[in-house]
């Protein structure tokens, strides 16, 4: 929708400014406004078509991996949201209200879901008898509300937001454990191998988990600002839920069981945390396993080669498409390729092909990578081969360059001093022995507002899945100094 | 679910109790259950999965035919709804009003949306510079709510429902009409290619239309109980929103003008439809383009047999999987062959397989139709053709069957006795000049709750698209015999 050419320029820089930088990478690359609200955005096809891409992953593995998708209600009602103390607890300051309906006050309040628990689990009671019944899992793809008195970021901080939620009932903990790390393993395959962005993954300390879980696990990505960015969540939930709202089941000897469950989601953070990740000052960044676009060919004409490289570049064109990948021919009269580079660049076009009269006359084409302009000068012939490597290659690049900053970003320090030195010069994680006590956290977070953002946990299954990985048997904590038994990972984050 | 076999009957009689047939047909598939607040329902993952169908198939045609999906605020504020007087006036009655965000008093109440041109049009407006930004269209799945004190139907009447929204900005009217026409048709295509039912297109009187809209298109499908459903509408909304809004581009010449725009939108009632048209009285019936399972394999064993019978099941099984139909084996040990059949055809399965000793003997294979208990014998060598035969019988079974009532269900009447009369006896639609007066509608009405649903539309393009066909010059209204030059059907109406 950019018609002027100053449009096209990111003005904010990415290490000065990054907040400045991302709200304008986002509204120039046209994937999403802001709505007349605060606190609410409009994301735009090309920012949807982003959000279809995880949907079309994440959707395939949850079928695959014995999840179905429904439907429940947008509201639940007060009474239905008290039924677990903690959920109550938990989300009851930020919860939108239904009062009025047409021209009547409700006798009950509705609330507008902030997370849907307490309206599936009454009916997963109602649907579980037996066993055989077991597991149960179940999904929706919806938008949940949280009124949250904060700035509005795109994709990051917004009162209404889109997810994937998913909740599954169980026979035994261990079940439910499985079941826990099965999503979170998936969550870390979305970042990892479509969005390229590595992740941690860990349990939140008790004091940060979910309201009612017994245990939280997350993935968490490390921006290049040194910030942590909680990707997806997914919750042991126990049997708190299966209590509070009674989902039994008969045993193969007939006998009455309380069921274990799980809840996870992962929302369009994981979205704002890959352009976070990849994106620069000319404007987004994508990786081609996401972009609508892969490849835009871009012909540079003279009147009288114009019509020699236009049927060269349809050839390509046709080509790469009937290849499978997603290809734009620019081919507007009205702009010169100058523009069209700067344009494609913004819109975080992975791959650019320049083709001009040379290229023609030597059967070969140019290729150019987003984002650091690497060029090299590929035969016709092989033109589907290359695309594919480069194409590869541009993925790497980007994996690896978000990978190595999270290698070099985990730093060990022992002491308040040297926990808020290090988060104060170099940003990222540290990581240091924990006595468990929320004091401790409070004593860095109200010095920098750095906190644990994730604890390893043993990931391998088994009858200690979950457990918090243990520091050497004499550690210290590192803020207070007494015996530490928990290891913690401290963070800014977003 | 339905661990119980009584659960398996449908006790109701779909031509003497229809309402409460269809209910339990809904309950009992497993497709929604009801939630505790009146006029919600819950969407079971066999219902969803029918849902999921639906939109599999439009959402490929309309990114096919320029749509980009979007998504915007679930909330609008009161003062963009009162922006746009019919838009106000029509939907002020029946909003969802959220008035508290956490533990604050809202300034401006929000509507829950119950559809979204007050919410989109100001951002089209802002989008929107140019003749080159035109045609846009954009598209939403959600869901909206409708706060109607009516008993609740699922998946016909629901205060939430699951619907897509198409909103587009048009530079001439003509534009505008030819995209209203683009979208009926898919509508139709969908009923009638994917849901197996056939429709009659047509317009709503003016009376009747959609609050903003120039003119109200539709497409309705007759019940087998002789009552009508509107299963989809497409709006030309003329420049209404367009003047309430702003939403103007620069011409070729520079020029200033105002935009057309349309609004197009299919609910989950399209699946309402289909459920009532094709369920019989031993429950769901599906056509097997939209049916998640198409063919399910029953064998038939003694404990001698149970080997050969299942070796050969599953040879079958995987050839047809192998050929991409969706295909269960019911091995299941605990439940005998009747009970599986009960089931199966309950859940609508449209094809079974049943095999025992003497198809493994004969190298042959049974197959048995869902609705009508057809039983052909294939043989065992041509099975992946012979399915595929015979899942096309059984869509055109179906198909076949609702277009005979449709075609036999609209008939001519002259006169309120005889409209009334003919009405009242066969259901169904009656098809007669009208001077264009609500008050010749209220007639019917008052008497018999039929209106007219639809009047017949020029539905070839061109300038006079849209524009009602007309009787002969002579006719008379059938109800008030003034002059009239519209044609009505009158019907009742889910």
């Amino acid at each position: 929708m950019s018609d002027d050419a100053q449009d096209l320029g990111i003005t904010e820089s990415k290490s000065h400014k990054p907040g400045e930088w991302y709200a304008e990478v986002v509204q120039k690359a046209d994937l999403a406004d802001y709505a007349p609200m605060g606190g609410f955005i409009v994301t735009k096809p090309r920012g949807y078509a982003l959000w279809e891409g995880i949907q079309d992953a994440l959707d395939g593995w949850f079928k695959e991996t014995g999840v179905d998708n429904a439907y429940f209600p947008m509201f639940i009602p007060e009474s239905f949201l008290e039924r677990e103390k903690d959920i109550v607890e938990g989300f009851d300051p930020e919860v939108a209200w239904v009062t009025q309906g047409g021209h009547d006050e409700l006798e009950e309040r509705l609330a507008v879901r902030p997370t849907s628990e307490s309206i599936i689990a009454p009916f997963m009671a109602d649907w579980i008898r037996s066993h055989r019944d077991l597991p149960m899992r179940l999904n929706q793809w919806c938008s949940v509300v949280r009124w949250e008195a904060t700035e509005t970021k795109p994709f990051f901080r917004t009162k209404e937001f889109l997810w994937q939620e998913g909740h599954t009932a169980h026979a035994t903990d261990g079940e439910a454990w499985e079941e826990v790390w099965t999503r979170l393993d998936q969550y870390a395959r979305v970042l990892e191998e479509v969005l390229a962005v590595p992740v941690l993954r860990g349990r939140k300390p008790d004091h940060d988990k979910f309201p009612g879980a017994e245990t939280t696990t997350c993935v968490e990505a490390l921006m290049p600002d040194g910030k942590s960015v909680q990707s997806a969540t997914s919750h042991h939930l126990g049997q708190s839920f299966a209590e509070a709202f009674d989902i039994t089941f008969a045993d193969e000897a007939e006998d009455e069981q309380t069921a274990f469950t799980t809840s996870w989601g992962l929302s369009w953070r994981a979205l704002g945390a890959m352009i976070m990740t990849h994106s620069d000052d000319q404007g987004l960044v994508l990786p081609p396993t996401i972009a609508p676009t892969q490849v835009v060919i871009v012909p540079i004409w003279q009147a009288d080669t114009k019509e020699d490289v236009l049927e060269y570049s349809e050839g390509i064109a046709t080509d790469l498409e009937t290849a499978g990948f997603s290809v734009e021919l620019d081919d507007r009269d009205e702009r010169n390729p100058g523009f069209k580079f700067n344009e494609h660049e913004l819109n975080g076009v992975p791959l650019r092909l320049e083709i001009g009269p040379n290229e023609v006359d030597d059967e070969e084409v140019t290729l150019v990578h987003r984002p650091d302009s690497e060029q090299t000068v590929a035969d016709r012939d092989g033109i589907v081969d290359a695309v594919d490597a480069h194409l590869d290659q541009i993925f790497e690049k980007l994996y690896d360059a978000a990978a190595a900053n999270l290698d070099e970003n985990v730093r060990e320090a022992h002491s308040p001093e040297k926990i808020l030195g290090t988060i104060g010069q170099h940003g990222g994680y540290v990581k240091t022995p924990w006595c468990g006590d929320e004091a401790c956290e409070t004593v860095i977070k109200d010095e920098i507002a750095a906190e644990i953002v994730m604890q390893p946990v043993d990931d391998q299954g088994g009858a200690s899945a979950g457990e918090p990985v243990r520091p050497d048997e004499d550690a210290t904590c590192g803020v207070c100094d007494e015996p530490a038994d928990e290891i913690a990972y401290f963070a800014k984050s977003y």
